[in-house]
């Protein structure tokens, strides 16, 4: 049925006036504000990577899936100088899933995880006394040889922090404790996880073994399992707990890793661009939703949402690393290959997807009429301006190396250690209205930065941009 | 340092006359009041049994070694009569972890877990391409013969109820769809967890096959995987998503599971017992905490702080009932062993540790002056009275065999889907202030039931119990 006259008279008196010409392109405050009200690409992002490709352990085929995927992804959204820039890395995989077993005097299994770069038992595994410590500090304190034959368990614990500072102070459980425990003797660490969740999902990550001392198998603990754990020590009244211990990781030695980067080109290529940063690499337990996915999703949403605009002054390039969790070979590899090109300044978003909150620069003194310029471009998404001197995220080496300007938009970290690293970082953990919070603000702080004529970190006069290498 | 003659005057004018004399006996609501200041009983049970034995599935020696340590808490604790009654089931066991991977068009790995009675697919697995169903209603519509060679997928959802009224919704996903599936050619099935978290932590549970059909392949994916799956079907543009399933689970035939009983002797022993009822088996996935150690513990210090009040007048009977789980068999034995012995009332706790909020009986209307009587008891926990006939927990077979009294204690439910069946039913999920709400309730009814002198079902004058068997 068609439409009565009289109604399509009234459609077309309350239509406004340029309904049959194109839609103005929106001013950049529009555009983050459409952002907020219906982000389209971050979620396509972050849904299309865990569902068509999901886990991405560093160095393995599944991580080159994510690559082309992404590049495909960048190819679709129009962005240009899409490239995938290889490079070798020696590859840790997690082997079987891992078992922990309490022998006696309270036999059940316990879920666990192994860490980055430690050792295997072996299929057969190893079964020992356990010794608890409370703290790294207690670890440290323990005598020289003490350990020998046995496993270390420590189990501090972790409590949830909006800015995530509490990972410094729990961390070092992870990264440093099997070392400190191998050095003193003990065949096996294993470690209450660091996070902050009470679910049956240990949290993997990197651990270190320092100069010459040889890596042990190493695992993380769920939650509940590490306090269990800690109630037979009081239940077990000064009897043993020995515990089998089964983790099969290995190492497949150098395989191949890459970055993936994709440009959207500005009115003045010579400008040194604005560098987005994100890791597409996940640990193989989870899907990386969280880490990080969303943040490749909402650096690549906000670049082309300033696109929309116009084209920006400077060149946005987005880098979606390599190879992050395992010990940073992205970003190295990424400062190496491209350090003679200068960045006009560098963000990265890895840490989750909740709002984001407070936004710091590096540039706050130097550059004081950009830094507030920002800060009051962004109250009205509730985020506000810190004193803090951004140190930028894991995969800006580059920016590091150069010395240059870098800006924190900080995300709500409080869920963030419920998920990271553990088999529960999935895309049912987003939620899509603080997602797009993120791609609003990030939306209109690129803008501003792609547009900026001045050298950001100083203010002053851009001089001319050195030839980039190769291109004479 | 001693304290200065000042203070200890102040000290001794200060405390109460009968600071050197023995405590009374509390009243039956002071002892209800104790409860819920400080519950002692129930979490050392439910603390002891989750960190010394763990995992109890049914037919096990996991769950022989629950009945061991349970007979000894309650012998700690006082109980008399304290028996171990064994019987025979057709014993199920999971085998190795299960694994479910998506071979293509977008090869990644899910977390499942066998569904109890379920077959194996052996350690090879099987692959094959997965049918999408929304509702078992779906299921149920595909033609005969047109699964064949296929995998099954039904992704029913379940949503979070105070009461668990939808577990009668969701519940056939898992009970049925494997049968209805198998019957129609499939070579396995895959269902969405019948769960309503949000966690890679899959529920399982029992399942049934219709007579003369073979029993298949069968598990539940986690929510977030199945999420997934459902994902991957509107990404894949038609093309098949093939999966590779390996589940090992068998049956060991006939092993030995038992129910452990205990008494606190009333005055009157030919009095019809108060029976309360909880289950000790867990499946082997979690701890067996909220489900259903938890009951144990609230049954069991209930019946023990009603003791302190004093001897009351008929016998209450705790009845830890083995292999619930999996197909009520220690209900059904307990009823066959002691069906001539007639039960005053049966109440039973299994539905978690969250808050008692309303009371149900099945003698409201035959004998109002007491459900009455109980209503108004409970009011000062913020229980409500309900208005729906009590049909009494999954071990009272005996007292629904009998056609006797049951009384419901209606804990709120909107967590305990949560954790369900998984691997999350671990200690920490319980609230210890809630456990106590409960413990007090508990403390409360039955003092009120095991000291009434008619009988419970009709208020009538209680004839002289007849002769129990083996007693003359």
């Amino acid at each position: 049925m068609t439409k009565p006259l009289a109604a399509l008279i009234a459609l077309s008196l309350a239509a406004p006036a340029f309904a049959n010409t194109p839609s103005p392109r929106p001013t950049l405050e529009q555009a983050a504000d459409n952002a907020l009200g219906g982000d389209v690409h971050a979620w396509d992002f972050v849904e299309g990577i865990t569902t068509e490709v999901g886990q991405r352990q560093a160095g393995t085929e599944a991580e080159a899936r994510g690559r082309a995927w992404a590049a495909e992804w960048l190819r679709r959204k129009g962005f240009q100088n899409i490239a995938i820039e290889p490079f070798m890395m020696s590859t840790w995989v997690p082997g079987e899933p891992g078992k922990a077993e309490i022998v006696s005097p309270f036999p059940q299994s316990f879920a666990i995880a192994p860490l980055g770069d430690t050792a295997s038992t072996g299929p057969d595994g190893i079964t020992a006394e356990v010794v608890m410590f409370k703290t790294v500090a207690d670890l440290v304190a323990a005598p020289e040889g003490s350990l020998k034959g046995k496993i270390a368990f420590v189990s501090n614990t972790m409590t949830r922090t909006q800015d995530g500072s509490q990972y410094g102070f729990a961390g070092p459980t992870r990264w440093v404790a099997s070392g400190i425990a191998a050095s003193k003797g003990a065949v096996a660490t294993v470690i209450k996880s660091v996070g902050t969740d009470s679910h049956r999902n240990p949290h993997t990550g990197g651990t270190d073994f320092p100069e010459g001392v040889k890596p042990t198998p190493a695992g993380a603990l769920s939650n509940p399992d590490a306090a269990n754990l800690e109630r037979m020590f009081r239940r077990a009244d000064g009897k043993p707990i020995t515990m089998k211990l089964v983790l099969t990781p290995r190492f497949l030695g150098e395989t191949e890793s890459g970055n993936v980067v994709g440009e959207i080109v500005g009115r003045n290529p010579t400008l040194p661009p604005v560098l987005l940063a994100c890791h597409l690499d996940s640990w193989w337990n989870g899907t990386g939703a969280i880490d990080d996915g969303a943040g490749c999703g909402i650096i690549a949403a906000a670049a082309r949402n300033v696109s929309v605009v116009g084209q920006p002054l400077r060149t946005i390039r987005v880098l979606f690393a390599g190879a992050e969790e395992v010990g940073l070979f992205g970003s190295v590899a990424y400062s190496k290959a491209h350090i003679d090109e200068p960045i006009a300044v560098g963000l990265e978003s890895d840490f989750g997807a909740d709002r984001i909150w407070r936004f710091d620069s590096n540039f706050r003194t130097s550059n004081p009429a950009l830094h507030k310029k920002i800060a009051a471009a962004v109250v009205r998404f509730g985020v506000s301006s810190g004193t803090d001197v951004a140190g930028g995220g894991a995969d800006l080496n580059i920016v590091r190396d150069q010395k240059g300007a870098l800006v924190d938009l900080q995300q709500d970290g409080t869920r963030y250690f419920d998920l990271h690293h553990t088999p529960d970082d999935t895309l049912d953990k987003i939620d899509p209205v603080q997602l797009r919070q993120n791609v609003a603000v990030w939306t209109q702080v690129v803008g501003i930065l792609a547009n900026e004529e001045t050298a950001i970190l100083t203010g002053t006069p851009v001089p001319a941009a050195p030839p980039i290498m190769g291109a004479k």
